[in-house]
């Protein structure tokens, strides 16, 4: 259970404190602050990423929106709530996390009496860091469950391809698919983790890379189009990533490129595998096709950081995800269990 | 037969003259040198690329090597052929070219008195010259026969999708797959190109890009694991790449990801083609399992140019090309016609 050597998310000094990814790995820096506009910025800019961990950024962001606030509760949360259901539209955790405070608003509301005194008010802010706290604490947990969920799928010396970050810095414990390989590897069963570096914001060779090397498990980075030929050669015995929503059929978005690794895998018959906690299944979606997939601008194509890369003139077509229907999916590890096809969340 | 406004590779005032590919397209430079080594440098560093731009640049490089020599005509021939076939072992265009150039030398010095006079040395660099000039004009002519006998895979209003580049730029006439897409746009068949960005060098999003940007072209540039997107949403309709390497029974080394995009092809039911002269094709080479994968350093991954993207600490893996295995590939088209499979060279 020991956590990474870092944590990439806390609630400290009534503040949230959080580590900018977007540096990462070069420069390790926290920011901290009590501003929900601040940290929903940072899950806009991915100073903040990673399904689970931006639903528990949010869900602080929320609370911390009525931090000090005696007057228009109400009027103050919902235009806290707007601004974060605005930032990233294919996360499901985003909207789970604020649905949550926002029950517990609601019932906080009901139970203090509401004559926006300092007190009240503070009661309420109370109630939702709380909240927040819980929906911490539980993706904690969640990510434990899914890593012992996820043992049986190693058999001894497996050597694993992963696609962008799941890790401690994409969740606020150890992870989903990371933790998965993590305890994999600490149960000597995971032996090497190719790491696809995940254009264009490469998170693989930046903060996949960053937790493997910190966790010292050994590892190389490749180019996204270079899966294939790993597979070609049978250097790969199991891909394994996380998800950003499940349909209740199955079929899983995730980051652009994971729909690519599955077509690979059924060709090269390799098991493929996602792993998220429950709350990433959409209730509200019966299949992938009602996911909304966020197109992201054309920096990230054309520059990386301040160095030019190419013409921003040109056109480019950047979808943030991807959706791998469920028939080429050979499992989906949550913190219950390890689902099998036909999935029928 | 128009040639782009763009000339990659030219002959000049008894020098080479190259635009340099690394800094395209923010900045057009050229480089005029008359220097062996020089061109060999740009060769590896890929400010000359394409396997038939290698090809050319490496005859004049070697041509070059015996300018204004009067005497050991024979050992600086050699020690530059070797430094040249030393730059990138995978293009076969590169030794067909320096064979060419070697069997020149022989008979030039066969022909020519062997008493290494200033005017006997002359003699032979003019013979080496003109034959590099003749492996030029051939290449320009190649490209124009691919894109006539490519002409046919399209129908109206194909998008086509390709990967790497393969125009102006890497050979020293208008192309190999580029002028293949090239000649349909002009006769009104293609429509719109994804490019690939084609990491780690982004060949794609800033050379191809370029190409289709100086050829009025509709196009995007999208990231390479986008292009499964790309597919599962029907919206290419081919795909088109160069070769590096051309084994006897069709299995085609190209830049890393072309065997990705095959396989992509594959499973979604869309041609997948290939474009190279006939000269790409490896005499020697029955399968594709004899094919030598050049295997380039971290750099290329871990930084863009001066900026760093990860931690160089980080291991990397990173073949510069793939081998298609000749089942995946829906025809060959060359300078003398369209193979269909079976292929047998």
């Amino acid at each position: 259970m020991a956590k990474l050597n870092l944590t990439a998310l806390e609630f400290k000094d009534e503040c949230l404190v959080f580590l900018d990814q977007t540096k990462l790995p070069l420069i390790e820096e926290y920011v901290k602050t009590d501003s929900y506009e601040r940290i929903a910025g940072a899950i806009e800019r991915l100073e903040i990423r990673g399904a689970p961990a931006i639903g528990v950024a949010a869900a602080y962001g929320l609370a911390l929106s009525l931090k000090g606030k005696t007057d228009s509760l109400k009027e103050t949360f919902e235009t806290a709530r707007k601004r974060l259901a605005s930032t990233r539209p294919t996360a499901v955790n985003l909207f789970y996390a604020l649905n949550e405070i926002s029950v517990a608003f609601e019932a906080a509301t009901v139970f203090t009496p509401t004559d926006n005194t300092a007190t009240a008010g503070n009661e309420v802010y109370s109630c939702l860091i709380n909240k927040a706290s819980e929906i911490n604490q539980q993706d904690i947990e969640k990510c434990e469950a899914m890593a012992l969920n996820g043992l049986e799928i190693f058999k001894a010396k497996t050597t694993v391809l992963t696609h962008c970050n799941t890790g401690a810095l994409a969740t606020s414990g150890n992870g989903t698919a990371f933790n998965v390989i993590k305890r994999g590897f600490e149960n000597g069963l995971v032996e090497f983790v190719y790491a696809d570096e995940t254009r264009p914001l490469f998170q693989g060779s930046r903060l996949t890379a960053f937790e493997l090397s910190r966790n010292h498990i050994p590892f190389a980075i490749n180019t996204d189009s270079t899966a294939a030929f790993l597979m070609q050669k049978k250097k790969i015995d199991l891909v394994i990533v996380g998800a950003d929503r499940i349909a209740l059929n199955g079929d899983t978005a995730n980051k652009i490129g994971t729909y690519n690794l599955a077509v690979l895998c059924s060709f090269h018959n390799i098991p493929f595998y996602i792993a998220a906690p429950e709350t990433t299944v959409d209730r509200s979606c019966p299949d992938g096709s009602q996911i909304k997939i966020e197109l992201r601008g054309k920096g990230e194509l054309t520059c990386f950081n301040d160095a030019r890369i190419t013409s921003d003139e040109y056109e480019v077509y950047s979808p943030a995800f991807d959706v791998t229907p469920s028939s080429l999916i050979s499992g989906i590890i949550t913190d219950k269990k390890l689902y099998k096809p036909p999935y029928n969340f």
